[in-house]
């Protein structure tokens, strides 16, 4: 990998695509070149880049000629098509989407977590789901030093996480809801603004969503912990940008604040926020635009043996994408050539 | 008791205290009487009870003579003060506060599960927090029928469980935002209005708030269940009307969809609204102002042995306060004299 390598931005006008420029620009990412690609509805359009307009570019089979590494979020279907096309080509594709999350030739990687498992890529890194993201940058110090067993967990989940056209729908919707006019629906099956919906993803035959599953399923390739179990709630609440998870989670070896608090203490990437009788704890609105995850409400799990209840909160479009895809990128340039 | 009892409402002006108005109406209870007593500040308004105006009276410590049925909605130190004395007077009672509620002297019921308690009472019944009420809807039938040992939750509470100062705050954040205004707070410590509060009612030196160990508590004496144990986060949502729970249940006896729907087909009070393949399922913008809670999104739990997972809605004003108070009022008047 060149020490300045040509980065391309696959989705660049999305949400998280928006995300990826910043994170590059502002984590002084050594690109030597950015390349934007996007549909061909998006082509033409300029986008900023350390002060210089970029165009986008249609993405087509042979965009990723002369690319060394390629960050794609622009659905599971255009990763599918184009990301192997791009490896072939000798790129290597950071994927946000879940197209080959659970692919065994992909690593699956929260660097924070497991940066070691780049190394065995064959062209196609993966970038987990936003909401394991951020609850494993909690979970993994605790397991690291009790060794988790499962986890209960119910997320509160902002509108970012489905895109620009959701962040849209709400803002609209309260507009609507203020000017006491009829509230209209476009991205979700029912009115988002001032309600809750039990129901991110598609639902399985189980009855959880896949959404859901992720956490499991995911978990445990990146924990490298194939008995991990995760029964999840995910919930899309009328919040623009960060998602909550509440955790309860079991572990192997007895737990005590003091020894969960010193394990959590030194872990990158997460940062403890958590002084209730101050109502000092996460929230999605201020740790929104933050790189860091926060950890709070930490208390001792009164239905679990050797359990902790706590309440995780992280830019879902940060370290739930965008940050974590250009981390992996910062590890694929100190891989040995 | 008389069978046209004479009824007041102590807080006949709070976000309660309307709806235990309406309530009655509505469900044609039979009052011979309707006094509607509150603080000084409160007092001279009409309130209006079956088309007629009812002038608000100043709560006394001799507001009570006369009075066969107090509905108690105006806060702890209230109750404290006024039901004891409202209850020496031959008045019975029932009170929405958590001041008596786990007072061995004082039944706390909610009429679907535990309505044989009421006959026990010495002059004041409890009303449950609502949303352990909302939530034992859904619990009870399954727990009759596989007997719960343990829950993890994760509650979506309404701005107006906190009252209608609180519905104010999160309107006026709302059109403070849409205007490019700056946000201003005086109900809730942080910012309400696209933001959730990992934070109700205050916090116990375990870590865990009051309002969520009132889940393990309050269940374990309505469901006469000593050994029930819960695990629950409270969380604000910017939602006005009615809470949400996500809900991990793990039960005694091995369990199964099918039996499961069977214990909750006939359960009183509850509606299934499970159908995600058609974006059915409980949410708390459609369960307002409406009696029925709803279960929904009912599954296996897929990190418990014996475990179902489910999600489960209600309007805390109503079967978390005014209804099930006036459903207790209306057991009174069942009791043999």
């Amino acid at each position: 990998m060149s020490p300045n390598p040509h980065v391309a931005i696959v989705g660049a006008t999305g949400a998280v695509g928006a995300e990826m420029i910043q994170t590059l620009e502002r984590r002084r990412f050594p690109a030597g070149r950015l390349t934007l690609l996007a549909s061909a509805r998006s082509a033409g359009k300029s986008l900023k880049f350390r002060g210089e307009p970029h165009p986008v570019q249609e993405l087509k089979p042979d965009s990723f000629r002369g690319i060394d590494i390629a960050l794609f979020s622009a659905g599971g279907g255009i990763s599918r098509e184009f990301a192997p096309r791009a490896a072939a080509d000798g790129c290597v594709v950071v994927d946000n989407s879940s197209a080959f999350r659970m692919d065994d030739r992909v690593p699956l990687v929260v660097p924070e977590i497991n940066a070691a498992d780049i190394a065995a890529h064959a062209g196609i890194i993966a970038n987990p789901n936003c909401t394991t993201a951020i609850t494993l940058m909690a979970l993994y110090p605790l397991h690291r030093a009790f060794g988790v067993r499962r986890i209960f967990a119910s997320s509160y989940q902002a509108v970012s996480g489905t895109g620009a056209r959701a962040i849209e729908e709400l803002r609209r919707q309260v507009a609507q809801i203020v000017a006491g006019q009829p509230v209209t629906r476009e991205v979700y099956p029912h009115q988002i603004a001032f309600n809750v919906l039990p129901h991110v993803d598609s639902f399985l035959p189980t009855g959880y969503t896949k959404e859901e599953m992720k956490m499991q399923n995911e978990g445990r390739k990146i924990m490298h912990h194939p008995s991990f179990r995760a029964s999840v709630t995910c919930v899309r609440v009328p919040v623009y940008r960060a998602h909550s998870i509440a955790v309860s989670a079991e572990f192997d070896k007895p737990v005590s604040l003091d020894a969960a608090r010193a394990a959590l203490q030194g872990a990158p990437g997460l940062a403890i926020v958590d002084c209730p009788e101050k109502s000092e704890y996460p929230m999605p609105l201020f740790v929104a635009e933050k790189y860091d995850c926060e950890i709070g409400r930490l208390r001792l799990d009164c239905a679990l043996d050797n359990g902790l209840c706590f309440w995780v909160a992280g830019d879902q479009l940060l370290k739930g994408a965008a940050l974590n895809a250009v981390q992996i990128a910062e590890e694929l340039l100190r891989l040995p050539r």
